[in-house]
């Protein structure tokens, strides 16, 4: 866990290779002081483990569950079946057809178990910490105000740089 | 709105013809008894009211946007720049592309300002209901056990008839 | 069942809009004699009963199952998660794209699960039942033989017709 | 500014990382001494700035904006909903799906607020110049001839070298 | 022609078939009194025609060319290499492929020669007349006060039934 | 052949390149001690050959063909066209388009000779191979325990190392 | 046949339901008094029979073959494979991927054994037949004739009806 | 030229860059002695050259044109509209759309006006030399007896190979 408080949310994967891609994600939930675990659960390989995980996340503290796969992407949709909690899925851009099967394979999910999708690879995984952060903030204003930040940070960074010629 | 309170949820769409496949995710909300209003927010033809409605957003006390669009769908992307609050985006399927465009228009927003998006149409519009209910649940006991009465509700029905021959 | 004989094949649904395009694997089972039973099976709204059909289908006596689903379609992987027999996949056209998202979320498996994908729709629903055909006539003579006379009779069909002008 | 003069064209991007594929518009601005301005502009990171800078761009004396963006690219049709000004998108390749999203977002406007797309990437950088060129024109002999002149030096370009073999 | 007026935008398309989706943009070109000619102009049935009308459109007075097509369309692309003149392009719908192969033939361009590509269908042919209208208003301030009027009545019809529940 | 055994499988592609990419298959094949051949049957340089080839593979002895090709991929189809034993195709990523053509004229059989598809390239490769072990763990208890141990291992791999921080 | 004379052209589909896809080409190739005969060859269901049709049309007096097909289309891949003839491929729009899985099937031969394809459906089929008779008309100026007669009435079917307004 | 004799064969590409794409075409036309051209004929950026090159290619007496272009490849559509010689179209993967939009540009011709489509990049290439050496061996029995050698080369390289393991 990137901080020693019980973690507010679970960002998984479904194997190591897509650790490159969702390290945006860390970092964001870093910096705006969010508790979070990171665990590589494969729906097709542990599937035991990740309906544990899933179900039992809810119980053991976490908030919200950012899942990230790739190819024939399983594991946020399967674990938004077994979980009430808000479950968000990142593409993986990890096999020949760069994410856009991940892609169908998340976000057409059948009426009754929603995935909150995000984009494919690095800028999904950043933004899924962000829209993790924005439903945490809901309750929470300290973290609403660091989240506040890091967005006019980026707006600051632009409107400096804004005139090139 | 579907209720006397203070809505929680907004549900906007780019315009009137949006409704028809919006309205899973109305009756949803109604089923669960989450307040909410319905508005036609254009990104394009009303960008001054898109800009004020999403800037007022969370000071009016709304938790959650669900915000539709179809083709080159601007209006999630865009109220989501304007706001910190979760919004959920459900591409329409209102082009001859079905939907397609709408989908690659609002889930691959760069870093920095996310969007759960949902799948295109119907199915995507009833899961962005559910998935403000799985976020509007977490400090609210009483929703999380409609919520969970929905899901078991859909659980049953299957497990009901399962048998074919 | 379709008979009273311990079925060799299952074949299972995400739900029962999926029945119409089963049909031609159904009823070429039954033509061929194979046994088999009929399920719906949702992986997203009853994944414990997934669980649970996927896991006991080798004890049961099951030799080949066949899984169909739509949209971000995760029944056949995840099936074949659980199983160590062969799963073949039908992806089914329910969605506004027309079954290509189910394709993709049914082949692109990772490397260990593998799925044997058919044809988008009523094609590989039927094709589904001969493919379990040609695996369960490995051992069973009797039915390659009806397997071989059910593509005679194909071919017999097209050559008596084949002169148009 | 690439002149002293009043701009007649905005060349506006949403992030840094599009110059390089704007640089072909840029340059065929300058080769064709029609005075422009070049600005970082970003729909999500800067709402506001963008709707300022569409709504100025006319009293400002510009009559053309060239508006470059990938993934889910809202720039261009943003721009076009606060401006009479006619507005040219380019879809820049950014994204692992190689500017084909871009392309989507940016042509499929709905009825209402047009968007003259070009090409993804280089290509449609320098033909976004060219294109508003032609605009210009219209009033400017002298421009006309300047581009008359760059079309015929291509033409010769392939007539000079076409014998191959 | 659908005014007395020397026309200042020609509207061509591929075919009769095409009339049915460019209908918009006449009705527009009509509204906002721009006197404008139709004409069928095939690049490949009546290539000589084609050169030729676009060879003399700048001559004849015209301004804009709105081109539509669809399939392998290269009505737009062509007219474009043969006139100074802005050419906006109009992908139809009429293949079974739904457009997306026009779009692709359209936008496409290589550089030197740009066309300004509109979205597939109706709403693009409504948008080419708009656009058209936009690129004329630039030195016509009695036109730009009607488009600015046709605009505003689209902000005031939403903005009239934003509120649905 | 990789044991002295007559070979189960048959492993064929239609050329030299798609070896790289089959790896993959032979590697667990011979893991699992699984007898098998590996060929180069081109459908289209080749079509006595492959039909050859597919004719007689029963009598031979084989009880599953894997076939891969890439491009307009022809080979798995017209294989199983000629032979009732189960056919596995591996779409390969050879050409331009990265295996989608591949994939999809292998997958799109017409009703009557199925093909059980499998992903593009290696991830397809190596569960083709796991696919025909478990079509031929139906009747070896053995082999069956080597697959439920091949498959152990992973699940172990991954949670031996699922805790990432 | 639709004359008496021995066929030049061979005219061939994968099933029955082509045949209402191919009409446009059985139509031009009568009224270009071309001799032809329609027959189905199934690649799949007969490939026997196709290997014979595709050997023995040379030196049954065939010069050009046409052969359309959906879905996973092999007929004009491998009846190119089997013959020196120049054979074109017609993708028919017969699966839920409306021919956009033929196309591929078709067009991405492999090095070595051409296919002439043509568009998708109805419009691909009169071209099949148009460039039949191009290739024919190298060697028969009466049928040149008629073929420049065949272009030039629907040349003049433009102009005829070229000014709509 | 590739021999002194007069080209039956017009290899012609819409520029340079193309070259290293065709260089399959060339080789093998000068493998199989077929005496062949090669120009630069760009449909965009030299129209009267392309309409010239078309409309004299049969007098020049040229039987067969080959024709590559990247991107909204115009130019195989638009020199088959003048002249009734066969043209073939070569897709170049010269865009980021990685020739996809060449390949529909190319083959989606409407009714009237056909081009013998091959696969993307170099493998068309060589199957456009091959197509042709096809339609030129109908009258030459030594050139077919090259092209049948040809191909008999290529199978027997295979056959020598076949056996890997």
């Amino acid at each position: 866990m990137a901080s020693s408080d019980t973690p507010w949310v679970g960002v998984i994967m479904g194997g190591k290779s897509d650790l490159e891609f969702l390290r945006p994600a860390i970092d964001i939930l870093t910096e705006l002081e969010i508790p979070h675990e990171v665990r590589i659960v494969s729906a097709h390989r542990t599937p035991d483990w990740m309906i544990e995980y899933a179900s039992t996340a809810e119980a053991r503290g976490l908030s919200v569950i950012i899942a990230a796969a790739g190819g024939a992407a399983h594991l946020p949709g399967m674990v938004a079946s077994k979980t009430l909690l808000p479950v968000l899925g990142v593409p993986m851009p990890t096999t020949v057809l760069n994410g856009f099967d991940a892609l169908l394979s998340i976000v057409q999910m059948p009426k009754g178990v929603p995935v909150g999708t995000q984009a494919i690879g690095k800028p999904g995984a950043a933004n899924a910490a962000l829209h993790a952060a924005s439903i945490l903030a809901l309750q929470r204003p300290e973290l609403r105000a660091r989240l506040a930040g890091w967005r006019k940070a980026r707006t600051d960074e632009v409107l400096r740089e804004r005139e090139l010629s």
